[in-house]
């Protein structure tokens, strides 16, 4: 079948599908290309299921503490199959809604892998999309415009790859309906230690390798620290500055012998949580003239590629590899496509979070990006031991920490506490509008609550603090 | 002994020590007279032990719900002795806090009744505060300022004294080691439900009482509902647009019968939490020319009384009785003091919150009241069922609730669902600032986060939500 379309869209996951229904709201007619489910990495493989599987271990968390808060005579046996039932169902929920949203604004989907044709009987220009589906056949889609957002999947070291059964991506964790009784994590980015935290929580004996001289290295140094800390009260070994080698690992039968610093230690698993590669190698590039590098589509500030009808966002062009940046990407290619005029996104006002216990929420510049660029800032750190609402949460653990300029611009900002991934989104709004400190200050902030740290590091840097 | 101040604060509740703290930082010499604890009602009657014990209920409920969460065998057998030691635990760290506090800023605390005097052989004008002491010996001190903070206490039914055992407040609950089983709560304002939606929690059978013909009455009709729905599935005994009268109660040695909608129940206890009266009797206000109303004391924009040296902030001059609207008073007060120039405070961009289960947050006018005076807004509405992080917290119970004039500001919000006493203060952020929906629209919020539903009623606002 052929049929044109407006504009295609690539790639069926948050961003791409969340483009798609804005460019309808925008009266485009738009064909979705997706060749698993809609949703995506986010939906499926990422954000929904590991958080909804951190919800049930943060409980289970909370019940061993449960002396404290009263209940006794507690038996925590937990069924790992019903936490992996409960993930599936909000999956599903939110995939149900997915295709309801779809229906109702009118997009076309086509279950297949998509590809870029050049040149052809087509169209003059390149971009023509044939979609090669399961069933063999396939169909052509003209079009006006295109939008890639084919994501990225997770990175395998080069000599020890995916197997599905001792050796695993974050993919195929997702999927395990048992738990490992020890686990090697390599990486300590986002992704290692979201689930170092979930599996520890779940009584999983979990090791930690980075090359980095400290976990979640791109973040900042204290909250690095706090999360070092909790995972040694939780037993989860800690080896940073070390860099594994191929002839590190011997693989057994169902384990893994792995040679750490000088001792022989075996895994039921490994989990290999290096980083991610684009889904750009199969997708027609050749046929256009857009650029890459390393993989990642280059594109203009408004996500134009070297094809001026041809657009891609989100992962698979390697900026923040985050589903909101995805999001937010796809809704200013589509809002130009349309001839609207979108705001080039500041990255740095982006919001960044790690679903670990405590919860880690940070946005612009870290003091080691500030002090490597020779910017002048001052940090303001509020412990969240002074605020009540924090203490009740998890003890005060945490911090609201605000780097500020001389006008009293926020240039970065770090919490770590509980519900730091919601508070966060208030520094996001305040960056945004470059609120200044002084107007920080005049914000009520609702007592108790655990965003009274952001307040009291406001005052703190108007020299004000409060409770400190 | 007499001491000369700058400023003296009568009552060392939040509005009042914060006060303190702040004229302290502006250089001025200040006394604190308080005849209980520091921290006031707030930290040891109100905000801070509730809002513990609802922690400690959540958790209990959650683990009731866990057939989702996948923790099978469980027996909730918990002891209330240890939820309360919790809270006592959790208030004496706070209230340490509060002394480290104080001492570090170089404040004198005054134990004692403080009364304000007539022009007398220590000051030719009113204002000089005698303190009684509870070893019956008594200070004078002199001053230029006063900043009357004494608060409320609960209100009683005139036909009904408190007598701690049957009939008690919110004052009593929280003093309680054991629970009843049975509670008659008469009221359905904040107190009430936050009561109701903990003992229910902790297997308490609750009946709650308000003469209104819903619970939460000056909160959004859509918020009363969902916490009717949500009390009715806990087996609370809802009785809106009911009146009780002195014939109805009889009371037993050790319960109340109380005859209800033609029915003769009987109770173990019954908390009346109808309201709070200033204590604002006992204080001298007789000898200087401040007014009251209702024993509210009445007051300038920047809290000023009819004397030009005695201010009065917080639950005493009854505007909105909550600790951050105590503390802003009181930081406006003290800086006007000082001779700063505070900005006058928004009552309308004030964050009301209510910790109930679901919690409910809400800042400027409701619908009511808009209709009321027939100003023109549109309510946009957005579900948190279309909210990943919301369906993963509890299911996507709630909505967030935006009125917008027609020039994209907001009159007023209403956030119920998962962590909504957090979300509530971007909204207040972005009601001070007076941002626009368009400005709302560019605001990246984390992905998942429950505060997308913010930024999806900011674009239904605009026409565009995604997943509505």
């Amino acid at each position: 079948m052929t049929k044109h379309y407006d504009l295609v869209v690539i790639g069926g996951g948050t961003g791409g599908y969340v483009s798609a229904i804005r460019a309808s709201q925008l009266g485009l007619s738009v064909a979705i290309v997706e060749k698993q489910k809609l949703g995506g990495t986010c939906l499926h493989r990422g954000c929904i299921p590991t958080k909804s599987l951190l919800k049930s271990a943060d409980l289970i968390e909370q019940i061993k503490i449960t002396n404290e808060l009263g209940i006794t005579d507690l038996e925590i046996n937990f069924d790992y199959k019903k936490i992996v039932a409960r993930k599936d169902k909000i999956v599903d929920q939110m995939y149900k809604g997915i295709h309801g949203l779809i229906k109702k604004n009118k997009i076309d989907v086509f279950n297949g892998h998509g590809r870029m044709l050049g040149p052809s009987i087509f169209s003059p220009i390149s971009g023509t999309v044939a979609v090669e589906r399961e069933d063999g056949e396939s169909d052509v889609l003209t079009n006006d415009y295109v939008l890639i957002a084919t994501g990225t999947t997770p990175r395998e070291l080069p000599y020890l790859e995916f197997d599905n059964k001792i050796v695993i991506s974050s993919d195929h964790i997702l999927t395990q309906e048992t738990l490992p009784e020890s686990i090697l994590i390599i990486g300590g980015g986002v992704i290692g230690v979201e689930f170092a935290s979930l599996l520890s929580d779940l009584g999983v004996n979990v090791t930690i390798v980075d090359v980095e001289d400290r976990l979640l290295k791109l973040e900042d140094k204290d909250a690095s620290r706090i999360i070092e800390d909790t995972f040694k009260k939780k037993n989860v070994a800690i080896h940073t500055s070390t860099r594994l080698v191929e002839s590190d690992f011997t693989k057994n039968e169902s384990s893994m012998t792995v040679e750490l610093d000088g001792k022989s230690v075996e895994f039921d698993q490994v989990l290999v949580a290096i980083g991610r590669v684009p889904l750009t190698d199969d997708i027609g590039l050749s046929n256009t003239k857009i650029k890459t590098d390393k993989g990642y589509i280059e594109t203009s500030e408004f996500y134009q590629t070297a094809e001026s009808h041809i657009y891609a966002i989100g992962d698979c062009i390697g900026k923040l590899q985050l589903a909101h940046v995805a999001t937010k990407e796809g809704l200013i290619a589509v809002e130009k496509i349309a001839h609207q005029t979108p705001i080039e996104l500041d990255y740095r006002a982006v919001p960044r979070c790690v679903y670990t216990n405590p919860e880690i929420a940070s946005i612009g510049f870290t003091e080691d990006e500030l002090k490597e660029s020779n910017t002048k800032y001052k940090a303001h750190k509020f412990p969240l031991v002074g605020v009540a609402k924090a203490v009740i949460e998890n003890d005060g653990v945490g911090f609201v920490k605000l780097l500020v300029d001389e006008h009293e611009s926020i240039l970065g900002a770090t919490i770590v506490g509980a519900h730091a991934t919601e508070l966060i989104n208030e520094l996001s709004l305040a960056k945004f509008l470059d609120v200044s400190m002084s107007e920080m200050k005049e914000t009520i902030h609702a007592h108790p609550s655990v965003g009274e740290g952001i307040f009291e590091a406001s005052l703190d840097a108007l020299g004000m603090a409060i409770h400190k």
